[in-house]
């Protein structure tokens, strides 16, 4: 099942016009996922926010979503279930795995299998039904926690599969996966968001934040905003579960 | 939400093991997918069903895939639930459009924007937590319906992604996506699937089979079948509404 969080009043007419190209926005409700739909919203598409409920352990980051589609007044924010917990392998879809709370080395145990190649999936149909130009996804190579799926070399291969997984390519639309973070550090990534105005108090970035999205303050997630907002000069709002 | 029809009682032992390799099964219900199981067995893989309750019209479909399941002994099936009827876009998982009950020209309304992206993007998932090496789907680019998402050149692109996708590809373990089916006839699907012991009466193949599994006659998927079974010289035992 899925539900319509915000529909813009104007969006089913919109969705029947060509005034302006559309986009599906990956919006995990998260600093970089709100980041990177500000831009595609500079960038001049008519967005349309995807998210999941995935079985993930941090549910408040749902609520972060529905903040920013209203916030950022996009046409239409969808939130789709799916049960990745029932394939499980990572500490975010199973609660019997810890997060962890410092350092590892190699690729942590927080990767979710495949997690973008299914969200990306997802968000290729509903382009196509919407006749979309673009999917944006905030991936990020530079301070993240070495996801494969997060790597340039992953997104031009799902780009190279998309155009040819649809009725719209064999008609000749080609579809990009627009990642304008990939190569950029937090901070720069905060300071783009600041100028073009988001409101970072409405975003959860922790891997485990509580039902009110209160911050651990340790996961990886945490720990590359934090320095992110340090590096930047900028006040992270961020309310931590322990302060 | 996702649920398991049926796990050898070995199973659990089977899936931290390393007697013999291990494969993702996709598992529709239908005559393709079940050949395509048979085939796997005998190229000596250990077979995981995955099943996919997406809102399709077609619900018996589910039924046959949990006869086959039991009937060809897999390790495991699961049945997983995901919502394409809220992306839309098809007579399958839209039921105010109707499925052509004759011969159209173009990619016709029965396909699902990007059903088997999604699809093998789930079964990438569960492989790489099974540590499965390949994924089996019973794709065919000859007796077909001109789905975008069955031609050679999709599947090639889709595997080349899932090998930059996941932890498993980086810790260079490779993943390949089989696909027995794709130049074959639909009577030597059939005559394959005969040999190899296929229970075809289990199977449903009718994209608008009513609630017990009995067909159309009259759909893309009907006559592809019909015709399989005249040019192979064999009964189909398919029972179908009107008579």
């Amino acid at each position: 099942m899925s539900f319509i969080t915000f529909q813009s009043k104007d969006a089913a007419n919109l969705a029947n016009t060509n005034s302006c190209a559309k986009a599906v926005v990956l919006l995990s409700g998260g600093l970089d996922s709100a980041t990177c739909l500000a831009i595609a919203k500079t960038q001049g598409y008519e967005c349309y926010g995807l998210s999941f409920d995935y079985g993930q352990r941090n549910r408040s980051e749902l609520g972060a979503a529905v903040r920013l589609a209203k916030q950022m007044q996009i046409s239409m924010h969808k939130i789709i279930k799916l049960d990745m917990s029932e394939i499980g392998g990572s500490a975010l879809t199973d609660s019997s795995i810890a997060v962890p709370e410092h350092e590892t080395h190699g690729i942590p145990i927080t990767y979710v299998p495949a997690r973008n190649t299914v969200f990306l999936s997802y968000a290729l149909a509903w382009a196509e039904v919407l006749g979309a130009e673009a999917i944006y996804i905030g991936v990020n190579a530079l301070d993240y926690s070495g996801y494969p799926d997060c790597r340039p070399d992953f997104i031009s291969a799902f780009q190279i599969m998309a155009n040819l997984a649809t009725k719209a390519s064999v008609e000749g639309r080609e579809l990009k996966i627009l990642t304008p973070l990939i190569d950029m550090s937090k901070s720069q990534i905060i300071v783009t968001g600041l100028k073009l105005g988001i409101d970072y108090s409405a975003t959860v970035s922790c891997y485990q934040a509580d039902a009110v999205g209160r911050a651990c303050g340790k996961c990886d997630s945490c720990r590359f905003r934090s320095k992110g907002f340090l590096e930047a000069n900028n006040f992270d709002p961020t309310h931590y579960q322990t302060l």
